[in-house]
């Protein structure tokens, strides 16, 4: 282990930024901007931060914005900014998930980079749709799937594609929360409102606001290809519109099977993203809440502690690290990887170089999936927990 | 948190008892014999250990038992001891699952008590032949699901029927272990080869071994009754007779949900049991490798450490602690305490007097509960992982 | 990992065993007999078991002792048991510390052995004195520094002895726990109020109670000889005649530096001992209250959990184990293992045969150094904190 | 536990910031600068990164800095840009700790407010004048004693303050690393080398280095002042020619007593800064590698995890925190916290108000008692451990 600090590298020029969504009252427009200024690659300078040109200026005073660049709606937005010489390179979608696909779809056409939030669309038409528009188009797309954005999850992927675990076996994976336990939105708060009203969030309640992301996460560090589920998700709380709670089997192709649960009123859980993986020649383990310690077990081996710049963590996770070992790095510093990671496409993209090829980050593509997923989680629940092909 | 001792109260004579199975290289033999000395309750006194009487003979030396009384078939025993004025009053059954039911009828047809490892048999059809030999029989019949020994497990059991949970909503368990990650049958390992063979073990393998601990945890401490489960059996070793792998998902009577995972090829874990209880006033976790840990979160309050004998922890836990908190008790006194629950209920039974209400110890329903759990698995997992009613 | 169960050898006669102390209300006399009776090596026969004739007969008969060897003094057992042909062969001392000196006299300078609760003594007077004693007896001397007898701890002595740690320079030992935070000796809590008697405990309180385990286990595993130390003891709570908190630095000899902390009122620790111990090429870390892992840094490579009967772990841990790994031993089995040694050293004595080299047990040189550290933190204390040698 | 995000208020204009130290290869200037970048009140417009223009014109360019503005030195910074109309503001000095003292002079005597690293300087004379200094100058002097920005740091400080755990009796505080076990100063790690060099970090090592960070966390947290302490420093690793581990006991004002452990040779410790605070009616217990935990057990009850932005955490944290309670903040947010709690003084200072009163960041004050810290130390370590008076 060294504390000895990177040579940073010729910083070229902020890439202008603008967002839509993420006014007064939001959660993960605030955690965007953060991510976005740590390591320093974009300038927020624009914004269609609320549903009114009002708001949205005074969401923007607070972020020290142009006034003049802090517009009504994201169609007023783009068109303007498209228009400006200085006009945004990039655009942050932080909205209610309804709001992804029409808002993604007019950057793009105008060819404005876009980061979006996740799950990807509130239905499966949308993603679709969105999907083509994204491959047609002279602009990224990039899916904030932050959870990937972990050194030691970086790491672990690393493991598996190189083959440490073996053939693969089981996947485990969960995601529980307990804020929902009792019915929020009925007393106004605002994320509980949105997230459980299906015109917003979409059929998928705690399915598609955490367990997409757990679906991802396995996805991203397994490399493995669902081929069909059996979902049980439940409405425990009276009145709720949406699944608080899903329980899922998986099968994957190549054989390995998995188990999801994702819920919204496991009381004593925070944020309790858990992954592990076996298969045939080890077993590796992580949780979200202590996210610098990946646990490695070769199998025969004692159980090792793998850290973040620490003995046994490889390139993989060094490159999307920032501090030494034992200092840990949180959930900001995970989604700020997904912004350095874009940063780095972007300005390929924009040099017309190759982006290099360790630069890694959730595209379209991860996010039709991930609708697909909870698609399939609906219908299998639907058909009584039958088995449903993905 | 007191550190004074218990008084002990008079001490009867101690049950004389005889054992099947447990001679030399088994594993589970000794410890029913470690367990059933701690408290000190029971005397062994006779043995039917081994297949030949030359065999029992020699590990009955081991373990200091009258040569005369070490015999070459549970049958020969049953009659011999039977007919003796000092012969055995209570018998432990520690063979193979195939044995359980022959044993286990030979001594209670002759009024002998039966301690007996589980799963109760190999098959549905016997399990549910012994019951009916249980309910006919003038003899006591203890299943030894260990686990539910532990205070901490008395502890949670108590708070959720007490009610400290509020209407439970889902059950999380899972047993998983790693020393059949490859394929130790092959290489003659005793306990491997006949935990693998479906003559002697059953049609499940790591269902039937670990996953029906675990189904039996997860029911004693909720208080749930199953009714309908979904599963996805494997066998990953090449060549391997009985999954190794178990996943299910489970419906409980009153809309509760749960999912079992039980896994003997899992790198990293040895004995992995862990149980989560969730309802909708709060939540339970614990784990069996530190088991005097019980963590409880009222919901919208701190998570709280209850731990053995320390603050937090009620008589349930306590009737059944041994020292102080902070001085780990194991596995050993957790099955130990089957063993002082099967004494004083046997003592009653000898005493013609009522036994104490608090005592518990797992019985022949709940072993046919555990087999019944085990077919409806397999018959799951044939079925394409259909759902099935128990 | 294997589950296979060892053969457990020709088992020779039960050694005939008496106790003195460990009537109603104690609580490590209980401790004591359950330890003895884990791994079968002992009987218990004979006690004097409290300070009159009537209350031994009454603790006598919860054991199921003969009353005709309940004694009303140690004096009388001694003289008594030892005139009988078949006479207590060994004694278990479980008195109060003051007790200690006189009743291991009566029974070594009659030839039977002594199984003595720590500290030694409640004097360094007494201490040298029954060290000449023993040293000049016809009759073993085992004092129940019980956490020596933990797997782990002897996997650690092993690891450090056998120079996988490199030369030591640093020993981090503490034992804290919370029961005295208030003066529980004035609302006359049996354990409390000796515990905190100079009279009957020695000048040293937690010192004596608990910084000896402490000290004897860092001395155990590091092997290395203390020389000199400085001690600043306190009483906190009010009226308390002995110390409650201490801290200690001390020097070894060959330049090893370490500290000690014991504490009986320090709130949210039950037990919580703890031995950490680094070297040149490596660190161990372990903690009682979940005693079957045993951390493992080998200088520059990711930190490794040793478990009990599990990969990385060795003989000298595997000999005093009894389950597989994962299945927790706890506290009793630690305690057993003392009297497992001490049965191999008697019946090595009684058949004039040399023990085997393993065989590994406090000695009452190791007492003697208990209560010298102690004597010596008393000291310095009262020197205001000086160096004082010991 | 909410997710409901915060109203960010009106953001002023960005403060002007200079850098001193921190130019390629360095450690602690990269953290500076993302820390100052998180909160967003920052802009870092100047620097003096290296000891020659030429390569702080080189690290500039790295950091987008206008090359005009890249100095050769500190003196020529603080001229030039105390001349410019548009001069910077603020300065963060991140040198190693021998120049802390005349850059720090250069600047508060221009005006300009001080960030600066820790330990304040490198002896106690320079750390006497400084505070004089900083105490004459119009500009404010904010030391990054970076722990102190925790929030359940600032929760523990809170309770103990409101006196929730009584009269505070013990505290316990290490700092133990493991990155120089071997010498690697001499195989020319950077940071190594003036981190062992007394000319440059000062008389204490690992004492100066994280002793220091220790002590200052256990005074802030627990308001004790030292009064005494007796300290044993050793220099374990050959011709190593500062201190590598340090124990230190030490007596408080008011009768608490604490030990505190320092070390850079203890293998398998990364940044293991740990605090446990224990009064007389609770105990406190925190981890620098899992920051986001708090434990606090009041006596008698259960222990309780209190979690940042989680049940059981109060204003002190939340002010501090910006995600929701699960997703762990880290070590560059604690980091950033000093940074906004200096931007709040700041400006407090620019438009003449008064500072909210929880604005809290550690002061030159602060700084002198650690350099007398590490001071006394050495001090008692060359007088062989002697007490001596702080």
């Amino acid at each position: 282990m060294t504390i000895e600090g990177k040579n940073e590298g010729a910083r070229p020029r902020r890439i202008r930024l603008g967002m839509v969504g993420g006014g007064q009252g939001a959660f993960i427009g605030g955690v965007h901007r953060m991510a976005s200024r740590i390591d320093d690659h974009f300038e927020l300078v624009a914004g269609a931060l609320s549903s009114t040109a009002e708001k949205s200026k005074a969401s923007g005073a607070e972020l020290g914005l142009d006034p003049d660049r802090c517009y009504g709606s994201f169609e007023e937005m783009a068109e303007k900014e498209a228009a400006r010489e200085d006009g945004i390179e990039a655009v942050s979608i932080v909205t209610p998930n309804h709001v992804h696909f029409a808002a993604a779809k007019a950057f793009l056409e105008r060819g404005i980079h876009v980061i979006c939030d996740k799950p990807l669309t509130s239905n499966l038409e949308d993603a679709k749709q969105l999907q083509r528009v994204a491959h047609g188009a002279d602009a990224l797309f990039i899916l904030t799937h932050n959870y990937t954005g972990y050194p030691m999850i970086r790491q672990a992927r690393d493991m598996v594609l190189g083959g440490e675990l073996g053939t693969l076996r089981v996947v485990q994976v969960e995601y529980a929360q307990d804020w929902l336990t009792e019915a929020a939105e009925l007393t106004g708060a605002k994320q509980a409102v949105w997230r459980t009203d299906p015109e917003k969030s979409g059929a998928g309640g705690a399915t598609g606001d955490i367990g997409t992301h757990a679906y991802n996460l396995a996805s991203f560090v397994s490399g493995l290809t669902l081929k069909s589920l059996a979902a049980d998700l439940d409405s425990f709380v009276e009145g709720r519109r949406v699944d608080d709670n899903g329980h899922v089997m998986m099968r994957f192709e190549g054989g390995a099977k998995g188990m999801l649960w994702c819920s919204q009123v496991a009381p004593g859980n925070e944020n309790a993203l858990k992954l592990r993986v076996y298969g045939a020649k080890g077993g590796l383990e992580w949780e979200q809440e202590n996210p610098n310690h990946l646990w490695f077990t070769p199998f025969g081996e004692p159980k090792r502690l793998i850290t973040r710049n620490g003995a046994g963590a490889g390139h993989a996770a060094a490159r999307v690290s920032r501090i030494p070992g034992g200092h840990p790095e949180g959930y900001l510093e995970a989604f700020a990887t997904i912004y350095t990671e874009a940063a780095a496409a972007i300005r390929a993209r924009q040099s017309d170089t190759p982006v290099d090829p360790a630069v890694t980050y959730p595209t379209v593509d991860d996010g039709v999936k991930g609708v697909a997923f909870v698609a399939a989680c609906v219908e299998s629940s639907k058909k009584d927990g039958a088995w449903v092909s993905v």
